[in-house]
Order: structure tokens, then C-alpha cells, then sequence
């Protein structure tokens, strides 16, 4: 009884055979007596054409309960049709079907029907996150989506990966990076009367914390959601030499901004025996392959996005799938802009200096302006980046490598990692983290200790990149921001 | 850079190829001036032998530098070698590498090393999770684990499903199903300390939880952790068909059991126009394909499982993989469950009766003993069953329907879904739930309904079928239960 997907009906071959079609009605015309009533569902971005010819019905048509039906329906009913597949002597498909019988499945009133009206911002869809799937925009970004996810599992598994899941709930904040989310058991409401409780039994105010017993927690002690699950991904990745995460990441930000999540996807592989330029190597390789894939395997969504969202997309991301990355020192890149903001070519907000953070609107100068096209900036300063990079030789710089892309700048941030015991512990302790607190991420440089190297890309910003989707709670079905955690 | 794997070095034709050989030692044999080095990394069960001859030296073979690291090498050291691909006169292996150079790229000291002893126990590798994938019976888990995630995907590709991801965190419990782990960005300590001023300032007790104000949390409301996709996915499945989920879900249950988890990975398929019979047929094909993809791309693993793990292994899930999966009402599995009770056959802790859930030790009855094979039992009284789960015309029964295998008991859990707007709004009455938390959940049913269908399948439970592993914390890197939430 499972219907075949409009998809696949679109791409048979017409010879008058007996489809059955199911979907939801997208518009129905009917115009002296011929009724055209386009159904699509959600398996491409292409709906099916089912027509009915009142004055000259199919010999097979039910005509009364066509009738009957046709009043029934409207945009977003639900229908269940059988027809014959033919040539459709329009332009516009190259498929339709010639209406038998339809039964409406489900009504839609078009004075309730949250999606009626004509022009819908996004902010509307985004309140109605639940319905906006069926409209062609989301369409298409989730088709997009998976298609995104499984070229990404694809990459890996042809390369000798293995998937891993890590952890969501964590005790061990590693990373330092950022504000987490609380994960507990514990009553907060109870607290507080204990707190009430203890204050008038004379506690004082300092004393306070105490209230707050961890071990009475579900995991026993403090826990918070992970915001990387890099560090777990090398216990992995020095034993089984390749190893990607692909999973939810947390960020308890308080960024109210089109281009951060507080829940986002991300992808972590992590490499044995890869050092900074072999990581550059598959980083190039990895962003071609998932845009070639995109330019494959997604042509008509693609092409939607790039007639209604961002004109000049797909010319922008095959220019991409063909560079050759440019690959340029964290200070050569340095020098670039400090020369042209000197020279007054470009004005920037921040003034680049050897040892700052490269800022947006510097990582799209370089990748739009100076070089127009996809740019590796590497070893970057030790003081802006992370412990666990590995130290060059010149001490004042570590094997990090940002990849920017026109239009989005940073896409994907990685680095060799230090796998040197000695030098590692150092950084930890320079630093002023707990090493205690790295015993187990230290061990695997204590025993069988080898390079590695690995990198992260979050999947919401490829979405964005490769739809031209401005915000980027639109390529996710439900988003999660301040305030926002509806569904 | 970059070495080819040890599983593509295996199966290359040995001709006496220069090639370069990277991982971990696992065992070094020194006999009569014959040298050999077991090299493992990862990419699959077998290790890669590495010879010398001491007394007969390959003549590319830069005996000094061997013989120096030769000295370094304990179990757990990591080694960059290189030699020639030979076929292996010796048997146990097809091929293996004539030394010429190797190099120690990290000790590992035999007196710190924990992986050292001889006989670990799988609570000892729990605790050294960091360290575990480095085993053969880990290293043997996370590929099959892979490999599973993999074909999860593979087959919902294949079928024109599209990948979505449900949120993590949430405000609605709409499945009600069981604790929840709280999410917040407020401060437990702070509440505490506004509770002791408050008594101090001589708040009533029974006013304590006003102190506690969801609007200045991060969502601006109480928010948890997901225990199921399945709303969200009927969302996407009413608008693109055919849609799964593949992420992590939580439930905060004191259990302390071999069987759960708080954190572990769901595959949550929707399907929009199946009906409980085509959702049985997907769930019979799915299982069937998972276990037919492990038992030809894990055999290596498999078959190790089979020896020390679980004896009959293979044979039991080619078993199921061939199997016709016998479907059975619940009605008539609790008759022969009573029967066979009254009858004396078997002894249950619970007495099965009409209406009751059907236990562990029932359903193993019923796949192991009464049919020996894999069972789906449908149609459940609604009393026992979510809300969500389609009527039957008796009024008494739902469309649920579970999946039991030997061994294991259910495997997966699903139902057609009630797409009555009516007949959804009086059964969330009737349940004391409040119809307007489910505002948009009924909106699926108020505009453009269709039939549709859906199961769940916990990826933990899946890998400890096909691995035959006993602990369910030990088919997962970094398992999550009270009081354990390490690394």
C-alpha cells in the first residue's frame, strides 16, 4: 500500500500506466472545464500534475466522486489519487498524471490554514516551525540537509573513518570554550526552600552554597552539555586511526545573532598519523566533495535557491568545488591586511595586528577581496588559540589552520594537536588549568603517543553556505536561541 | 603522508612493495634471532606482522636504527615502520612486511601502562574508557558500531527517506514518557543564596519557589532534555513523506541496570501514508538489512564475537536475517502466554493477563520458546500504550506494534499514529493532558491529515544484539548512567 515517491513518478517513464499518487495540494486550477491540481510531497522540490478533463473524462474516471472531491479541496489538503502516467503535452514537466479517482484524506481550511497567506516572512515560518516544511523554501533546505548529512558519512566511510558518538552530557568542561548549559536532577524550586528554610533557621548568606549538594545529583557531580567532542574523539582516534563525530553541540551564548545556535550539529573527525598538511589536505578535499555532491545530487533545489534566495549561488559554490585552496601564514595573511588598511584599500572595524584575532570582516576581506576564492590561514599565535594545539618550532605559534570561503568566511577550524607530553602539560599549566583535570586526555600522550591532527565544521553554517539561507535558524528544523526553544 | 590503513595493507598483493606501516604495538615475539611485531591500528580486528631477521637482514634494512628501537618497543607503543609486502610463509596471515626502518613515535611504559594485565575485567576498561577502543573487544565494538550507523543510514537513503534532526533540548514532555533532565543557565548556587536572604528576610516557606524565575533562564522557560524525536518527526514526515531521526535522546531513570542509559542514540522513522502493515514490512526489512550488513562487512568482528563474547552468535542473527517474522496480536500472545502458564509450561514472575505489559520475560518466552524466531505483537490495549497511537475500531486496542527477537526481547517499538483531529483531542483529554501544550501537534491533524506510521529503534540496544555484548554501557565510548558521567 506504501505509495511510490512523486520523485520517482517524475522520472518514470509515461506509457499510460496506473500510478497512485499521494501528497498534499499545492494549487488547484480549473479553467473551462479542464482542472489542473499540482500535488507534491516533499520528496523533491517538483510537484506531480494530476488533470481532469470534464468534457472528456478518462474512460476509467469516477466522475461523481471527482466531483465530489474536487470541492473539498484546497492548498495543504491531503489526497490520495489514481491515474495514468503520460506525457504531459505542456511545458514545465515532462510527466502527468490523467485523474481516475482521488479521495481528499485531509481537509484544509484555507481561512485557518497558518500557511495561506501570500507572502510569509521568515519570522512568521519560523513560529510556525511546525508546518513550514511545506512550504518550498524548507522544502528544499531540508532535502538539501540530508543530502549534506549523508555526503558527509559517505566522505568519511570511503576514507576509512569510523563514525563515533560522543558524549552529550559532560563533568569535564575541557575545551574552556564558552558557556555551558546546566544538566541536573537536582529541584530548583526545592533549593530555593531550602534556601528559605535555612535562612530562617539563621543561616548566614555566605554559607549558602552549601544547599546545593552535587552528590545528591544524578550524575553525582556538577554536569553540563558538551560544547565539542573533540577531546573524546582523540581517545578514539589513537586507537582506531580515523574517526569523525557527528552530533548536537551546545552553546550557552547569549548571541542573538543570524549566525548562532545554542544547539547546532557539528563534525569532528580526528586523524592518527595526520599532520598540519595532510589535515590541510582533506579539509580542501572535504568541502569539494560535499559541494560537488550538493551540485549533483540537490540541481533542483539548488536551483531554487539560487533564482529566490541568493542570486549567483550555484556560480559561486562550483567556483569553490574547482580552486585550488590558497594556503598563507596567519602572519603573511597579517601582513596583507595590515598593508591594505594601511594603503587605504579597505577600511576595517578592527585594526588587524600580528597576534589579533582575525575577525569576520577580515577572513571575507582576504577570501573575497584579496585572494576571491577559498583560503587556508595558518599557524596562527599561540595566545588566541587553543591548549591543545600543537607548538611550532618557533614557540610563538601553534599548527592551527582556519579554511574561509567567500561570502561566509571561516567555515571549518582545525590544527595539528600537541601529542608531545612534556610540552602539553606545560600549556595546561601556563594556561592555569587543573592538569588533574587532563589526566585522561594526558594519557594519551603517556602512552603510545603518536601526531594527529583533526577539525570541526559546523553543519548549520554548511547548510547556510550551500542554501544562501540568511539566518541560520532557518536551516535547522527546530532552532534553539535565547528565548527561543518552542516545539 | 598519510599511511594506508592496515586493513588495505591486508589485503594488497604482496610483490614485495615498499610500504609504510603506522599503529600500535600490540605484541613483540623475539625468537632465535626472528623478530616479530604485531601492529594494530584500528581499522580492523587483524594486525599487520612485521618480521626481522637478524640473522639473515633484508639488505635495505637499516639494522642499527632497528635494533636501537627495538629496545623502546612494550605493548601500546606507536611505530612508523617501513619494510616490503611479502606473502606470509607463515600461516594465521596472507601477508606481511619485511623490516627496513621503524621508528618509535611514543613508549609505552609496561609498569604504567593500564592496559598491561592479562586478564581485565569490562568494569576496569570502563573506567579506562579513554583507553578501551585500544582492545580487541572494543576496538571490535566501535566498528560494528560504525558499520551500523552507517547501514541505518544506507537504508533510509535507499528508500527516500530524508535525514532530520529532532531538538535536544525542549519545553514540551509531550510523550510524558518518563524523567527529564532539566536544562538551565541559572545559577542553583544563586537560588540557594536568594533563598537564605529571603528567609532571612522572612519569606513564607510555601513563597520559596517564586524565587526561582524561568523568565531569566537562557530559554525563558523551564527546558529539558529530549526523550524522544517522534513529534518533531511527524512534523516532517507531513510535509516531506518519508523522514528519520538518528540522534541522541535522554531519560534521567535512577536505573542502574545492564539494559540502560541515560544518554544513548535513537532512530526515530516517520512515514506519512503507511499504515500499520507497511510499518510492520519496513521494521521486518530494516532489521533484516542491519543484520545481513553486519554479517557481511563485520565478519572479522563478528566472528571474534562469536568465539569469546557470546557463543552462537552468527548463527542466531543469520537466523532472524532469514527468518519470516511471525506477526501476532497481543490478544492472542497473552492467550498462549496464559495458557501456557496454566498449562504449567513455564513459570512467569508476573502473571500475564489481558492488559497487562508485556514483560521482558514474556516476550523472550514468546521469540525464544514459542516461536523460536523473531515476533512482531500488535494491536495493545490503549490503557498500556501513548496517546499518540491510532485507534482501532474495537475502542479498546491501538495500532502499536513491538518487534521481539531471541535474546534480546524488543528490539524495536512503533505504532501507526492517531491522525484524527477529533479522536487525538479526546484521547489527550481523557488522559488529563492539556489539549493547548499539544496546540501544534493537532495542527498536523487540523490541516491536511494523513494516515501515518512510525517506530523507534535505541541504536544501543541494536549494537548489543549483533555484538552480543552483555553491558549496555559497554557498546557506547562514553556511557552515561548515575553517578557515571566520566571523561
Amino acid at each position: 500500500m506504501v505509495p511510490v515517491l512523486i520523485k520517482d513518478l517524475l522520472s518514470s517513464k509515461p506509457e499510460g500506466q496506473q500510478v497512485k499518487v499521494c501528497g498534499w495540494v499545492r494549487s488547484v486550477r480549473d479553467s473551462k472545464g479542464l482542472v489542473f491540481i499540482q500535488v507534491n510531497d516533499g520528496s523533491c522540490f517538483s510537484n506531480i500534475q494530476l488533470t481532469f478533463d470534464r468534457n472528456n473524462p478518462s474512460n476509467n474516471a469516477n466522475v461523481n466522486n471527482i466531483e465530489e472531491t474536487l470541492k473539498k479541496l484546497n492548498t495543504g489538503a491531503s489526497v490520495r489519487a489514481i491515474g495514468a502516467l503520460i506525457e504531459s503535452p505542456a511545458s514545465g514537466q515532462a510527466v502527468e498524471v490523467t485523474l481516475e479517482n482521488i479521495e481528499c484524506l485531509g481537509t484544509c481550511s484555507p481561512e485557518e490554514y497558518p500557511l495561506q497567506k501570500n507572502k510569509m516572512s521568515m519570522e512568521y515560518l519560523r513560529e510556525n516551525a511546525h508546518l513550514r516544511a511545506r512550504t518550498n523554501t524548507f522544502g528544499a533546505v531540508y532535502r538539501v540537509r540530508n543530502q549534506m548529512a549523508f555526503a558527509v558519512h559517505s566522505f568519511f566511510q570511503e576514507r576509512g573513518f569510523q563514525y563515533m558518538n560522543a558524549p552529550e552530557i559532560t563533568c569535564s568542561d575541557c575545551e574552556g570554550a564558552g558557556e555551558m548549559f546546566q544538566v541536573t536532577t537536582l529541584s530548583l524550586e526545592k533549593i530555593a526552600e531550602m534556601g528559605v528554610k535555612a535562612g530562617i533557621g539563621g543561616m548566614k548568606v555566605e554559607d549558602a552554597h552549601k544547599i546545593v549538594d552535587y552528590s545528591k545529583d544524578f550524575f553525582g557531580k556538577k554536569a553540563s552539555l558538551t560544547v565539542s567532542g573533540q577531546l573524546e574523539a582523540e581517545t578514539m582516534a589513537t586507537a582506531l586511526s580515523r574517526v569523525y563525530t557527528f552530533g548536537p553541540t551546545f552553546r550557552a551564548e547569549n548571541s542573538n545573532t543570524p549566525r548562532h545556535l545554542a544547539e547546532f550539529w557539528m563534525i569532528e573527525p580526528e586523524m592518527a598519523f595526520y599532520d598540519l598538511d595532510d589535515n590541510m589536505d582533506i579539509q580542501e578535499d572535504f568541502v569539494k566533495y560535499l559541494l560537488n555532491w550538493a551540485l549533483t545530487k540537490c540541481q533542483e533545489d539548488l536551483a531554487f535557491f539560487d533564482k529566490r534566495i541568493q542570486p549567483g549561488l550555484i556560480e559561486s559554490l562550483k567556483a569553490v568545488a574547482n580552486a585550488k585552496f590558497t594556503r598563507i601564514s596567519y602572519t603573511d595573511a597579517i601582513a596583507i591586511l595590515e598593508k591594505d588598511a594601511a594603503e587605504g584599500k579597505v577600511k576595517f572595524e578592527y585594526k588587524p595586528f600580528w597576534g589579533c584575532d582575525i575577525a569576520t570582516e577580515h577572513e571575507r576581506y582576504l577570501t573575497e577581496k584579496v585572494f576571491n576564492g577559498p583560503v587556508m590561514v595558518y599557524n596562527y599565535p599561540k595566545e588566541i588559540k587553543a591548549f591543545y594545539m600543537k607548538l611550532n618550532e618557533d614557540g610563538k605559534t601553534v599548527k592551527a589552520v582556519d579554511v574561509l570561503v567567500p561570502g561566509i568566511g571561516e567555515l571549518i577550524g582545525g590544527s595539528e594537536r600537541e601529542e608531545n607530553y612534556e610540552v602539553l602539560l606545560e600549556r595546561i599549566k601556563s594556561l592555569g588549568l587543573e592538569p588533574k583535570d587532563y589526566d585522561w586526555y594526558l594519557d594519551l600522550r603517556r602512552f603510545g603517543t603518536v601526531p594527529h591532527s583533526g577539525f570541526g565544521l559546523g553543519f548549520e553554517r554548511l547548510i547556510r553556505y550551500v542554501t544562501g539561507m540568511e539566518n541560520i535558524r532557518d536551516v535547522i528544523p527546530f532552532p534553539r536561541a535565547p528565548k527561543l526553544a518552542d516545539f
